[in-house]
């Protein structure tokens, strides 16, 4: 078929673009030393503050999030020296893979998939061994939906140990409550085609003083990530090098729109399209990959398919028929959850569309205990309640 | 709200553009006499001829619909001469007003909205009045729902008379079985923002040789439409004037899109849309205001609210809540009933998510009879049906 629904992704990034966001995106690009491009990005440098909640400086990066993630070890951390990883899943392990390419000291703690880390846990460890420059961890771990605890987590690790606080901000921000500065968290990451309904190739990192007088005492601080010579390019509304000035002006435009409805609006619709996802599947009779409803991330749900019922399978029918993406587990998860985005310009609509789409999936692939309408009956009655 | 879904059109035209065509209508124009435009202007004639199923003269005017209706009788009716309209609503009963404007002596049988014309109708009007130059009618009456016979009413009108048959398919070209040469039309019009996929601002006109021998009398025959000046430019791949490049352009990809596809493929896709519309009606408890599937248009469905459901209240709600537009009624039938759009690049999906949307609407306008979920279930199996 030519004539097809455009695609619709329902993954936990890249995310939806909002039509006045392309618009932007498809200007032709003006110079980056230009004062019109200054006068945006100095916007830009002033609207991830607010997204971070910090007072501190926000660099971008042209770059992914995993770029920002080696940018605050490079900056901080010399070869040899200590970092403790929080692992819950693919992602947050990340963080131990590039402390020890770049010559780190690695404790890795490991956790199962879809549990969070407690903060009696992060005591324990940090009983057990100190000595940490930093400890490392993810707010939101995208591969199997889970969501840290994060300011209790940053608490406990100050309680009991000196380090500075890595927190991966990825598909957290902008979709759960993250207060940088209040929480103490010294940097946090992440990256454009995320909650900043942007496309991929922008990333962000915010750093606390204590992480900045870190970088001034590390011997092996990088050349693209230095922390210093992005810091310097703030005041004049420039990057080091030549930035993505298409995607920045794009992100400028998504800036403005998550300004003008605020973080606590943002938030909400977010929780309201989990809330959907969730009580479908519960109504459905399918097990939730994470159980409890606090420690779940509102970017995205993993789901664990019913006996018999291939994800492969469900992910191609939803694709086929409906033009819409959803994501299959990572690594040893592939095949055994299948995850529901809704990170970013998700909607609602988009959310009842999914999961009605999903449900035919799921009957046309064996599973009929419940009448088709019961999963999306689940999330209108979702939605009904929240505007009582 | 500033972050808000992308507007999602279910209404009977403007439709949906593709982001395919999207593309092109976003690239700068070219000259219209250019051999590049010409080229073009060439496939999109050819492409009319099979979209209207063909082997006469398609002519293209950058105009809306109405304006190649009045090119209709324009052409081919001097002032004074008969002309019969058959009128079930708003658009059909247009040709009368079009008529009597151009001094045209019209004799109007109306019959009640919801209702369609049968061919023994046609024979008692002919039998009981002759001398008509021409029978003006429609095929989707867009304001009520209905699809008239056009098959069996064109050969009754050629059994009882010599009069030209004009058919408006503004609304049901390239969503319901059309077949202009085989039936024996002699001019049928529509328009780009219709089945056509395209942004408003083209209007086409296919005609038989019987309505161009009846142009080659014709006294009054206008300027801007005139028959003789379009069908010259054809050969050479012009218009007479100016035409909107930038939408033919458009226009030519969507085209090709749907020969790719093959007409037989977009008219299933229409009546699954519909049937999924209806079925979700019906299982409401609601009142379709055209009764009878056959008699139906596969471009919308008009439904009649439940007592004491505001149909301004649905709209209003769809549109805020869901970024969704529906129509109202028009003229004596505004808040009487609504009318969902299925035209053109709409598929299941955007179907699902409508009627979960609007029977999320009627819920909170208190029409509980139903659970949550019983309309978007009638259409899910609908779905699953025709995949068996």
């Amino acid at each position: 078929m030519m004539i097809k629904a455009d695609p619709m992704l329902m993954i936990p990034g890249p995310t939806p673009v909002p039509a006045s966001v392309l618009e932007v995106l498809a200007r032709a690009p003006i110079g980056h030393r230009s004062s019109e491009f200054k006068a945006t990005m100095k916007s830009v440098y002033t609207r991830l503050k607010w997204i971070f909640q910090t007072e501190q400086p926000v660099f971008l990066y042209t770059a992914s999030g995993t770029g920002a993630m080696e940018a605050a070890l490079v900056n901080t951390v010399n070869p040899g020296e200590l970092v403790l990883v929080l692992s819950c899943g693919v992602f947050s392990k990340r963080w131990a893979e590039i402390a020890k390419t770049l010559g780190m000291n690695v404790t890795l703690q490991e956790i199962p998939d879809g549990q969070a880390f407690s903060p009696d846990d992060v005591a324990g460890i940090l009983k057990a061994q100190s000595g940490f420059k930093a400890v490392c961890l993810i707010q939101s771990e995208t591969s199997t939906g889970v969501l840290n605890p994060v300011e209790s987590l940053t608490a406990a690790i100050k309680q009991h140990s000196d380090a500075l606080v890595f927190v991966d901000t990825v598909t957290s921000l902008a979709a759960a409550p993250f207060y940088m500065d209040q929480w103490g968290v010294d940097i946090a990451v992440s990256g454009s085609q995320k909650g900043f309904m942007t496309p991929p190739g922008l990333a962000f990192l915010a750093v606390s003083e204590r992480a900045m007088a870190a970088h001034k005492t590390c011997k092996t601080p990088g050349y693209y990530f230095n922390f210093t010579q992005n810091e310097k390019n703030i005041e004049s509304g420039q990057t080091p090098y030549t930035p993505a000035v298409s995607l920045i002006r794009g992100l400028d435009k998504a800036l403005e729109m998550m300004q003008t409805d605020g973080l606590e609006a943002i938030f909400k619709r977010h929780q309201l399209t989990q809330s959907m996802a969730r009580e479908a599947m519960r109504r459905l009779g399918l097990a939730l990959f994470v159980e409890s409803d606090i420690l779940a991330s509102p970017a995205v749900t993993s789901v664990i398919p019913p006996q018999g019922v291939s994800v492969d399978d469900i992910r191609a029918g939803l694709r086929e028929q409906f033009g819409i993406t959803i994501a299959n587990g990572q690594k040893d998860l592939i095949g055994k959850i299948f995850r529901i985005g809704h990170l970013g310009a998700i909607f609602p609509r988009d959310m009842l569309t999914t999961l009605s789409a999903l449900e035919i999936l799921l009957y046309q692939s064996g599973y009929r205990q419940y009448p088709l309408g019961t999963a999306v009956g689940a999330a209108q009655e979702v939605m009904v309640a929240s505007h009582d």
